[in-house]
């Protein structure tokens, strides 16, 4: 009954195997080896983006802040949605490596950001003088952080405006698979054939061991990146490592499948969910993410017998057992249907 | 014929075996599994260290600037040696992560600071006003990059005089092993008991896929540390597999067998090079790397002959055949004898 | 009919007189001079805080940054009003001089930060690992940027919440004067015996050329706070130029007579413009600020008049000439009576 | 006897004028206010650059630090000699304000960068992949921190093997009025006909009470250093005061007036020196500053007689008599030739 995150998942088989093969013989460090190469091919033929610059890399927030420091400067700021990960995750990783931008929430619904409020955000108008700062990017995440998703015209539709007050786009794609999978866009639609200029693409949540890579669409910025990425710590050495497990990952689709399989592993939980009359579930998850709301006794019942996840709005333990509390439940490829069924089961049969 | 890095060899097996092994199963992400705790207990047993505070982290380069950045100041010096990797070649890693501290070179024989150098760059008649900034920090490499080493007395001296400035000393141990296996003094005698505050453990060129880990002996600024790696992208978040790793590494000395093996390696290849009498190798090499000295023309002949290792003093492509350029060569555990023997066999069978 | 601000208007003829008196002769550069001795002796006086340590510099945004930056950790958050001068004017001036940290907002009303909302933002529950990043400071402002003030009281309020959850506590005085003229509080029980420790003390905006402080009430960070002035170029050499601006500022309570002139003038502008019955003021200005809300009609007559202020929410050339627009209209101790009557009496003989 | 520093004189009587004159009504703060487009107007024409952009401030380490930010990357290197003010005595202000570049000192003879050494130091054969950084700027003083000085054409020489790397190239011009006092070469001549890109020009150390430019000869990054100077507290708000130093002290050349006077005193104070067989002066004193080394005892003599300098090589009150010590002496346009006889009376009339 483990549903705390896609990050506690095992490494993918396929992926283990390909890290196993990758373990001969002696290669350039540094990304200067021929598994790279390949693994760079593969993400530009998977985006059909053949100009595009990629730089791989352990760190899914690294990914972020890497991207963001090369699309926006140090005195301006960078507009995400309130729930975001970059704003709330991240320890102030953005900031960091940007060497000081600031990160503006624009309001969103279920976690989608309204495109009249970033409208708003951009208005000229607010700009006066070297005081107002000025704008520097914009920042979106699909599947986003609330288990919605937007689609290739929804990113499109933020993008034009972004892109109509100068500033580049980027993409968090910590779960882009899980997005894909559920729209059946293809990766380029959902990217630069969009407006997306940097996208962060994860792969250790869905199956890797941890391995991402900043994809640059517009290569006009790689060289800062490479150098940024150094400096961070984010060059790893034996590099041939992240790049099998991304070859292994974008393998006849296995991604895809990961991400599938996530999805409706969270669907059949939600079904279950729903059918439990109590059970309050909002916004409607369209990935591997949903949120479902119910009285604190059951958290603790739940808890105590083992299942693991976060509550999001109090602490379970503590209070008054009537409460609703909401439970964050995110499966992964590897969850399994006795997981969910046992976690049903034990809802059903609880407390009067 | 592979004498480019100790970071081009395959991942030593055991290691690769204690992955595949960690792989069951889900694990709370960022460190809070099982696995972890194991990892840094190891560390703490072998470092004799039980009030250490460990971090493990994907990159050496990460580990060094984030030690630096909880010991220093962003408005203070760090000193470290002019070939020191913190200086040469990080890009700028330990300004970005301390937010400006500077980094001061300070004279070293053979790759070794000198001590009265050391006194003379703390010496307090230098600093008069906040104009001068502040000493921060004394950063060393053991094994030094010049692939000579410090015994824990020759460390305990320098570690005195910043000391007495009032200043915490780190210590680069990327080739640690290397160089305890050279001097046979245990790990505690070759840090804290020798003053050393602060440890950045490499395990990534002696065997491991990609894990390294800041000890911090004084545990007083290990809160700032954990937020420091965070928001630098270097807390990983299946971290049960840099814990594997770490385990595999330690347990039963394979760490330690590794080093001396890869040292072993270098001197057999060293003795080599000196019986080809043109050869000059210095400094006197004691851990796994060495500086050869021979023409431009057998640079040439052996890089022809698939030979792979870094010229440090110029092209050896074009220029005088007679000018004598730098090898640098350096030995890992999986360096095999018969490379070595091919190698030599090459310089031996020299153009005329 | 000049309301665009406070800074608008001219040295007052003391602190120019003071600073033709500091012109004789020769004086140790960087603040080992009298003058500066004398300067910070008399604040000390003022504040009735013989330990406080104390630091003149030329900007108000370096003040706070600077005050903020020893306060701060560069992985945590500060806290502030979503109106904050820190947050909205400085462009990212918090963000650079603190390394990274973030600014959050927390609610106010009527410019003034709300108990609980503090209370709710750091709340021990919201930060459970790293990714949550850590609370680091609170930054108040008073007067407040919407012409309101805080109470010593209120203050001791924010500020106990503040302690309470382990954060140092900033006040950004650039209007501070205003704000004792209006309460009759003592700088002491406005500061340090409501919880204050580190303060922005502002002349400029009171009759200065140019000249500000920073107070640090706990004097354990004074020595960083040396070194982060110099680095960011706030240490002028000419030191006894702004020491001589403070004296004169200071002596026989010139610089609460300037306030109270200026918030006399606004109390005046107030009146006249309550009388016209179609001008809105709100929030009630209870220092040297006040918003006036009238038609933008009567905002191209008053600026086609040539009176001087900025209009907040919109832009009074273009749009329908019934929409409400808000001026922001700033007395400072300069502003005559005639040019107030003279604002008044255009707002009065209106187009039909 | 005063000659501790060219910032310990008083503000010349004409720049005090020009104070007290802009201190008539209101202006509009933050430079948008007319004699703030005087004084660009005014720079621009004495350094025949129609099209510079131009920026006050009131700091000079701010403005190199400033210009530094806006031509070299955070991942980059600065080159500077190892005596530049931007390396020895800044308080690492130009790691703070690039975002964490690295200052790498270059060579110099007396001050004056060695064209040889700057070629080795850009050599590409050093640069080889991200970990060795890349060069990002090159910064010269003229006035050197020596006292010497480059001729146009040795500037254009080292600007020449800067631009030749692709690296624009960045003057501290703390004390430009001296070198072009002593060249006789113009203002453009010096700058950017010599090959300068961005120029920090001084008036406080030569008259002036606290008054900077940065001018930008290429003003394409002009809006990027608008921004930075915000954020970094350097754009003051009561902007005119600032205009009307910079107005003023070029005012029929009173600037160049000043740096001749100061240049004289310093060569009369040479000449004196010499005269006493004992003082050994070196470099030879090209503009206003010189070193001079006699022994310990007379340096105790001098500063006990109340003479104010800085002593650079040792403490004067403490060892053996007969050591050599080095005293820095700076004249400035107002030391008296009544301080430089009585200096070197005292100095004759030494003990024995």
């Amino acid at each position: 009954m483990f549903f705390a995150s896609d990050n506690g998942g095992p490494v993918h088989p396929a992926i283990m195997a390909a890290l196993a093969a990758a373990n001969e013989g002696d290669a350039m460090a540094y990304g200067d080896d021929a598994l790279t190469a390949r693994a760079i091919d593969a993400l530009r033929r998977v985006f059909e983006a053949p100009e595009a610059e990629i730089f791989l890399l352990p760190s899914g927030t690294a990914a972020n802040a890497l991207a963001l420091a090369t699309l926006a400067e140090p005195f301006q700021t960078i507009y995400a949605t309130p729930d975001a990960h970059v704003i709330n995750h991240e320890c102030n990783a953005p900031e960091f490596y940007t060497g000081g931008a600031k990160l503006t929430p624009v309001a969103a619904d279920a976690g989608k950001m309204r495109p009249e409020a970033l409208s708003q955000a951009l208005d000229p108008a607010r700009f006066h003088s070297e005081h107002d700062g000025a704008p520097g990017a914009l920042s979106l995440t699909n599947l986003t952080e609330l288990g919605t998703l937007y689609t290739p015209g929804e990113i499109a539709t933020l993008a034009r405006i972004a892109h109509g007050a100068g500033l580049p786009v980027h993409l968090d794609g910590a779960r882009l698979a899980n997005a894909l999978a559920a729209t059946g866009a293809s990766p380029a639609e959902m990217t630069w054939k969009a407006g997306i200029d940097a996208l962060s693409f994860g792969a250790t949540k869905n199956g890797a061991m941890g391995a991402e890579a900043v994809i640059l669409f517009d290569p006009a910025r790689a060289r800062e990146l490479a150098f940024r990425r150094m400096r961070a710590g984010q060059l790893l050495s034996k590099h041939r490592y992240l790049a099998a497990q991304i070859i292994a990952y974008l393998q006849d689709g296995l991604w895809l499948d990961l991400a599938r399989a996530a999805n409706a592993r969270t669907a059949r939980l939600a079904n279950g969910l729903r059918e439990i009359g109590t059970v309050e579930i909002t916004p409607a998850p369209e990935g591997n993410i949903l949120f479902a709301r119910f009285p604190r006794a059951l958290h603790q019942h739940l808890l105590a017998a083992g299942a693991e996840y976060h509550v999001m709005d109090g602490d379970p333990t503590e209070g008054a057992p009537e409460d609703l509390l909401t439970a964050r439940l995110v499966c992964s490829w590897s969850t399994t249907t006795h997981s969910i069924g046992q976690f049903l089961q034990k809802l059903r049969r609880r407390p009067a």
